[in-house]
């Protein structure tokens, strides 16, 4: 199987995790997006006919809306039972980079708000040590050059997220900047993120510690469920 | 002399600080509106001439320009060597509150950028402990109830900041908004720091640890200058 059928398998296969009663948020990305379709072809069949979803962008509400899945705004409920979302590396003891579309904020805020988390991954993003993906960072515009010349005083290797047709900055749903951050190795990832979060005008950063519970990896086996935490 | 006066007596003392040439970050609130109207007229009797101001809202840019200071984005300057904004409490230990107006999100951005930072008070500002002073957070939107609910169980009980006509929540320049912890007290202000720092969808809190050189005090006595830190 190739990377695309690897990420249709688990997007499938997680569809399994989600039951009738159940506020579920969505993640964002390619393998999300395999499961939003699965769920909207399980509500189509009927075999699922009363949950609520919140997303983490509006790429993934419009893709859920369209398939007749029923979408709240986060703040409009209390809790989330359950969000599965994608990740772009997840390390041997299971924490995560996510934000390679852009949406970290969203899907940081939705994950803190559950109750359990699911990362749903094709097994090339498993990996020994996070840091070979750009650790992507959220920065408000107002003094997003002092900024951008501190990150790459520190040596992070600093690049700033373009558009699609990489016409402009990209923005956020915040109408906020990327900047991606090339470390291509993280030592202690806890150390790394308290010292990002604590810079003036750096939103939030794409490392994701002790968020996960379960990881379900798509391999050339099958789905695989790896247990991150209880 | 009443609170106002004294606001006065360090926005005029304070322009003292300010010389040709120099990159200057200018704040908000009312005892840094005493100094940029003392500023406008030491500009207009050509007492200075060259200097660059950077401002940490729309309020002051305006107020500025009006008086013919001449005003550039923060992006657009390289440095600033010398901020000088208002705090809502200073600590015997010189760590400070900020962010009654609104703007901390790009007062603390503008001080993070600065070589020196001074800060300007009327006496009353000048406190044992941090913490009568309701401390300001910043936070995005998109699940703010969630964050709210948090820090209500957290005990820090939360206020939303409403706008001035009291028919709307408060929003800031890049349109979130702004929450007020009602703590009485704070034990430890970095402990508190790095803990609500931490919380996705908290962009920035009101806490300035650190970052002030100077503390230019208006008493009874006159202004009084106290050296923070180097």
């Amino acid at each position: 199987m190739n990377q695309d059928e690897l990420k249709q398998q688990v997007g499938q296969e997680a569809v399994n995790y989600i039951h009738d009663d159940m506020i579920v948020g969505l993640g964002t990305g390619t393998t999300v997006h395999c499961l939003v379709d699965a769920l909207g072809k399980k509500m189509q069949a009927g075999e699922i006919t009363d949950i609520t979803c919140v997303t983490t962008s509006n790429r993934t509400t419009r893709q859920a809306e369209s398939l007749g899945i029923p979408v709240k705004a986060i703040d409009d409920v209390d809790h989330i039972d359950l969000t599965i979302d994608g990740a772009d590396e997840v390390s041997a003891d299971f924490q995560g980079i996510k934000g390679g579309g852009g949406a970290l904020l969203w899907e940081k805020i939705v994950s803190y708000a559950s109750n359990r988390v699911m990362w749903i991954v094709d097994e090339s993003k498993m990996v020994d040590n996070l840091g070979k993906f750009p650790l992507p960072v959220e920065v408000t515009p107002y003094g997003s050059h002092h900024l951008f010349r501190r990150l790459a005083r520190k040596g992070y290797r600093p690049t700033w997220r373009m558009n699609a047709d990489n016409s402009d900055l990209f923005r956020t749903h915040q109408r906020n900047f990327i900047i991606d951050l090339h470390l291509e190795q993280i030592i202690d990832p806890f150390k790394l993120h308290k010292e990002l979060i604590d810079l003036a005008g750096l939103i939030e950063d794409g490392l994701f510690l002790d968020q996960v519970n379960d990881v379900l990896v798509g391999t050339q086996d099958g789905p695989k469920l790896l247990h991150a935490r209880p």
